[in-house]
């Protein structure tokens, strides 16, 4: 089994070609919940959604999330009436939201409701949230600390970014805890590999990479870590990574990638046009492989996947790695 | 000023007449808040938005609530995800609920975002909550005690009706308070009359007697009570007041409503078809008048309201009573 840690657009495409070469046992995509919130009253999980409308071939492609097709009719509503329209909800994706706010306060989890969604929706891979519990992005920047879909789409982004933390609410008081799904992935021992997804590697992995337990499990791995890398040539394909990571002091390049990522990644899959730094990542003792890893359509997304399913194959197991830290 | 006490679509369609024919600083409608309730994770107020809706010329007049030319996009895509639909929620309608769900979490209260959504909604009469506090109406039937809209919506009135209750959330344990507009004019000495609209006396008008001090009120009242009915010829014009008034024990008739409203009102207006109760009425002591009641148009709305405020102006100022008690 491979397991997919994923975000938003890049992680959703990237993991919809998984699914297209991965029997649905052979695929657990688990998402972001760091910037999941409440908005018109609904809990609304923007990374599940997109990762689910991206495998369930509804996602709106031109801008990667949300339904294609999707309409605007309560958005005008909520603008004529004087709320908040910062935040684009449409009709059709709002169902979502309702069935599964509706789910939660019935009292059944994320995952449940999830299961149940990506049924509905027709999808046989498996998507699961990262956690069933309070996980919230929180993002620290030169505007002060800012929930994440404040900064991410009411600021645009603009504000310069500091560091992230999470306000989780595990029992406890500890790191939330991942999902029954990919807790039994952590605790088996079926896991043949874990890929990384071209995601945004402060904003959408960092969270997955906070929850309780996650990076001693990294650490103690015997399968590999394959990365695929949000970047090509310099700059992020979708998204705020390249910006984010010269505002950490980071280059946007696959090099700063393999030392954010320092002992947890084992492989790095990049773009041809960064073909360049498969010397470097050598150099580390990293694998490296180069090829189109721009994820277009759904022919891109299928190569990329068969590319990297089929040197998954071929890599050896890793040595017990200490615990990596990314800066 | 004329205090209009109204429920939803027979209550709403006068209050657009009272509105056509009285400036904004002379009528106060006062809408039921007993089937509030909470729907896909929104407040939802039926009564309160068909009053809006009516006398902003924007409601769907087929079928007496909710907006014209409304949209179902939610509802289909909810009903796709899996999730309830026996309550219909219209896209443009939701907008609605949206801002009030967001202001009330905001810590608004229900009078302040009534206010803001009714001149978002260019109603320029004043159009407020009987109560913001909680006060939902409780149907104890044959099939046992049911929230209202599970009853009145999800059931569709089948269960027999016994009596209702109120689920109140004030201060201190009792009944709910009135809305500040409304406390206002209880407690002023500018009320010239109260209309009590031909809505469902047990279902939309008994839950505004039911607030804290308001039967009160009307038991000391100096100005007169005037009620128009809503039956006409033995039939409620919309909803289930007659089949309510049977399982009571009571006809469908003038004479059983004025039975109901004993001591509360001082005058009747009923319908032409209703004139045979004229007498009857007269013999209890109470003023009584006959037109054509029917409400369908707005042309229709205006001429009720018309005769209606004509004659509260001829009414002379009850005696005061002792309170009314409705069985």
């Amino acid at each position: 089994m491979i397991v997919a840690l994923s975000g938003g657009v890049g992680g959703a495409r990237l993991a919809a070609g998984l699914a297209r070469v991965l029997p649905p046992e052979q695929l657990l995509v688990v998402v972001n919940d760091g910037d999941d919130f409440d908005h018109w009253g609904l809990r609304v999980c923007p990374d599940l959604d997109t990762v689910m409308y991206t495998l369930a071939g509804r996602v709106d492609e031109s801008q990667g999330w949300g339904l294609a097709d999707e309409r605007w009719t309560v958005l005008e509503a909520v603008a004529a009436a004087g709320g908040e329209t910062w935040f684009r909800l449409g009709d059709r994706d709002l169902g979502t939201h309702v069935v599964r706010t509706e789910a939660l306060r019935a009292g059944r989890t994320l995952s449940e409701v999830t299961v149940e969604l990506a049924r509905r929706f027709g999808v046989a891979h498996r998507v699961v949230p990262s956690t069933d519990e309070r996980h919230r992005t929180i993002v620290h920047t030169d505007a002060g600390a800012l929930e994440f879909q404040d900064y991410f789409v009411r600021r645009r982004c603009a504000p310069v970014l500091e560091r992230v933390s999470f306000d989780s609410a595990a029992p406890g008081g500890g790191p939330a805890r991942p999902s029954p799904a990919f807790a039994a992935a952590i605790a088996g021992d079926g896991v043949d590999a874990v890929v990384i997804c071209p995601s945004n590697p402060v904003l959408s992995v960092q969270p997955l990479l906070a929850l309780d337990g996650v990076r001693a499990w990294l650490a103690s791995r015997r399968f590999p870590v394959v990365a695929v890398s949000p970047f090509i040539g310099g700059r992020a394909v979708k998204g705020p990574a390249a910006k984010i990571f010269g505002e950490l002091g980071l280059e946007p390049s696959v090099g700063a990638l393999a030392q954010w990522y320092d002992g947890l990644v084992d492989a790095w899959l990049v773009d041809d046009a960064d073909r360049d730094a498969l010397p470097v990542l050598r150099a580390r003792g990293l694998h490296a492989r180069a090829c189109d890893t721009l994820l277009s359509d759904d022919e891109r997304r299928r190569e990329v996947a068969r590319v990297l399913c089929d040197w998954i194959r071929e890599l050896p197991p890793p040595h017990p790695h200490d615990p990596g830290r990314p800066r």
